[in-house]
């Protein structure tokens, strides 16, 4: 993935309940949903003890759409209801990038 | 961590080789020695298929002296030499950033 500088990343970190019902289809259901999404890069995730979720955006507009997204909303107020608690979001300009690549 | 914005984050994504021999020590040490740097904020990461550990500083000078610290450049060459099948490198600008925490 390499995109034109600068593009925008959304920085999402959380820790989780124990009751995390439902929790991964919502997941998969939002991330299908997002690359739906004008404007939308890429996302990547990992889970330990914290999960990371970063996605990529070519506009804060872009952004801006996909947080005010009906389902999305309603995935958001399940979070803050039921699976996450605690997170944090931040909104980044990627302002350079590079790459390593073995052959 | 609630920091002034704007900070920097650096957004570093990796997938590893079956070859993580040392790995967990160094990574340790990094984690340790960045918190001795000028301009830390603080760390964050997770890994399932692909390792995301973001780094959070007060200036781009901090994350440039932090890239050119002599035992960090080993641990970087080591990296590539061992560790890493590829990886990607964001310097990011936070410009917003909200947060969610249960009672």
């Amino acid at each position: 993935m390499k995109t034109k500088l600068p593009y925008y990343a959304v920085i999402f970190t959380s820790t989780q309940t124990e009751n995390i019902e439902g929790y991964s289809e919502m997941a998969e259901k939002m991330e299908n949903l997002a690359k739906e999404q004008k404007g939308y890069i890429g996302i990547e995730s990992a889970r330990n003890t914290v999960g990371i979720t970063v996605s990529y955006w070519k506009s804060l507009e872009a952004i801006k759409a996909w947080k005010a997204n009906t389902e999305h909303l309603f995935a958001q107020q399940k979070g803050r209801e039921q699976w996450y608690n605690s997170y944090n979001v931040r909104i980044c300009k990627v302002e350079r990038e590079y790459e390593f690549e073995t052959d």
